[in-house]
């Protein structure tokens, strides 16, 4: 690895716990890192951000660039976005103050329809997709506990690597970030809905429960293992192969975690929108029309849907 | 039909609603009917049996015949058999001392299993099968409420009807309730599970919901409608065709029940045991096995199963 990063001006649009973790370390590492927040910004601006840790020290950033408009900010060299999916029309006013001639924009978010979304209102060739499989919590205004994990798996939209994803893939290494550039974005992204469909699904299906309690219930855990299967069919129907093995390792991994919370159940239970949409609604409606089987995916599309509705919102 | 109706020994084994209603209306009608009871015993020695009904009459049996065994009642010409699937097993003990040479079994349990399990007990020329299109609730000990339908789609579980599917269809005939004998006991089993597995399964899985809540949320009405199509689908994998259009007519019906609460989902919040595999158990196990799609219904049977864990029991 080169001895001298360069020094990128970075902007995370969404500042919830996936934006602050990250930023947080890039800011950590000395980058010119911009947090643009909302409801934590006088907080963040007076006591800093914390970035907490089970295995690691805590990390606590002080004189953090937090700002309330994306004009304060100005043009970039890096956009993370790490806004929820369902917040995602924001984008459309949010982004153009920090758009330059050579701005990335490195989405975050969960689901699909993400990178499509910004390929057609800023250009396919400035987007880029990340991947993250972390288990992370906002605990309080300004602290992010990091529960396990943390992996990025970083893509283009357009298609191959370029020589700027192993730039950022190589920023975040150096940040402490384990970052893994793919061959194929598109691939990454059901790699990680075959955790998310059935985890992030059950966790609220199933009326409020955490990932220990899923595997430790036979009829869950079997269904989980189902939902994987068959999200792993609907990718491959779509021309992304994924292994088998899948499945076994996902669930190996998920005993790792612990008694963990999908954000999904955190939205679900804090009254937060949920990405019902991006998440289970997508994969439906793409394997549907790729003639996959889809069935137990939109059994728990629908009960999700509901069960969003009648919580209210 | 005939003027003067034979005069029966008939037994109802199991008086929960379904039991007590059917056995109550033919009693009703001046046949000989006994009652094995258990919880209500003593209250319907003393007090009777009562039938309420939104649109007739109340009707009051006093002079019950309850018993507490079956070897009190004795052999008998027709057993009505109406206790839950669950209780399954204890048949095994209560039956024989009703059986006669001529005694005719006639389940009225709901889902798949019951008429196997008697043939393969006491002589598969002894079974018939009763599929009952009512909604009814117990209110209290005694008391049965009827709340809308009360159709008996009749069959013999060997094949075609007998002479004596048609007696006792005009039994019930003329008891007041419309009794239709069937050619294929296993496709009315079938075309009742098309109703059974979405709305017994989604008042449970969706959170306790009647159907009417069901019917008035998108997603779930949706869902139904889905799982409706594939339990057809299973069906005709099973070789018992039924029409597409039972799906329209499903709805349609449902919406005339108003709020009603499905049996499982009353077993559910009372603590008592759901048949979860005489239902859903094995519409799944069946279609899986015939090659046909049964991931909704998959879906369902599991949550439904983790939900009665999480309750107890």
């Amino acid at each position: 690895m080169s001895a001298v990063l360069p020094q990128w001006k970075i902007a995370v649009v969404g500042s919830g716990a996936v934006g602050c973790f990250y930023g947080g370390k890039l800011a950590a590492l000395g980058q010119e890192v911009h947090f643009l927040m909302r409801s934590d910004l006088e907080h963040v601006l007076r006591r800093g951000l914390k970035l907490e840790s089970a295995k690691e020290r805590t990390v606590h950033l002080q004189g953090v660039r937090a700002h309330a408009t994306t004009q304060e900010i100005g043009p970039c060299d890096l956009v993370l976005i790490a806004l929820k999916a369902t917040d995602r029309d924001a984008l459309e006013t949010l982004l153009p103050p920090l758009i330059g001639e050579g701005t990335a924009l490195l989405t975050l978010q969960n689901g699909l329809g993400a990178d499509e979304f910004l390929a057609e209102r800023f250009g396919a060739e400035r987007v880029m997709g990340g991947l993250c499989f972390v288990c992370l919590n906002r605990t309080a205004p300004g602290v992010v506990k990091h529960i396990a994990q943390g992996r990025i798996g970083l893509g283009e939209f357009s298609g191959l690597p370029l020589p700027r994803t192993h730039d950022v893939a190589l920023l975040f290494k150096h940040a402490g970030v384990p970052c893994e550039v793919v061959g194929s974005l598109a691939r990454e992204r059901w790699r990680k809905l075959v955790w998310n469909v059935p985890f992030n699904g059950l966790s609220i299906a199933a009326g409020g429960v955490d990932t220990e309690a899923i595997l430790a219930d036979e009829s869950l855990t079997y269904l989980a293992r189902a939902l994987m299967r068959e999200v792993i069919g609907i990718a491959r129907a779509l021309g992304h192969e994924l292994p088998s093995s899948l499945v076994d390792d996902q669930i190996r991994l998920t005993r790792g975690m612990g008694a963990y919370r999908p954000s999904s159940l955190i939205d679900f239970q804090e009254g937060r929108p949920v990405e019902v949409e991006a998440i289970w609604g997508e994969v439906v409606r793409r394997g549907f029309n790729a003639g996959a089987e889809v069935g137990r995916s939109e059994a728990l599309y629908r009960l999700i849907r509901a069960a969003c509705t009648r919580r209210g919102g």
